[in-house]
């Protein structure tokens, strides 16, 4: 499995930002061809009760690497990827992933 | 479910890092109760081809908080912990978590 990661940085504004972010940017990421999941994650704190130093994290699997650039490069791919520029490009860092489960490289 | 995440950055010397965490730290966590699942993901790159800014990250599953509080206090918890701080204290950022699918706030 491959992940494609975005970590949010804390926005200025959480309402406008869980307003875009849910109604308009997850819609467009869901369209995505190959995508098998969407995993969401709002981050609270840290073990010790400070505060995160990210607000949010989605995590998008896909089949395999090739999937993954397919839909990226694909229109509906496209429009996600200059959304998420528009509402929050400097919030955003985008990470590329492999599941490696117990495994010893 | 609340997830508790740890993000580790780039270490000096990976196959040390990766013998220690796949073989010491990872059979620590899985010990850890109420633990439902983990997931290991390795960052490769970022979808432009930079180096990732991290190099791994793990994600564990948890009922609700008060289950993570629990794992976290128990002698398996701490094990983990201690553990962690040694092998990788200044290279990882541990945050809680919960999943938010589609919610809006």
């Amino acid at each position: 499995m491959v992940k494609l990661v975005a970590l949010y940085k804390h926005p200025e504004d959480f309402q406008a930002f869980d307003e875009h972010y849910f109604h308009v940017h997850t819609p467009l990421t869901k369209k995505m061809p190959g995508l098998l999941k969407l995993e969401v994650t709002r981050f609270t704190s840290t073990p010790m009760g400070d505060p995160s130093p990210y607000y949010l994290q989605a995590t998008m699997y896909f089949k395999d690497k090739k999937a993954l650039q397919e839909s990226m490069m694909s229109p509906e791919g496209k429009a996600a990827a200059k959304d998420l520029m528009k509402f929050a490009g400097k919030l955003v860092t985008m990470i590329i992933g492999e599941e490696v489960d117990g495994e010893v490289k």
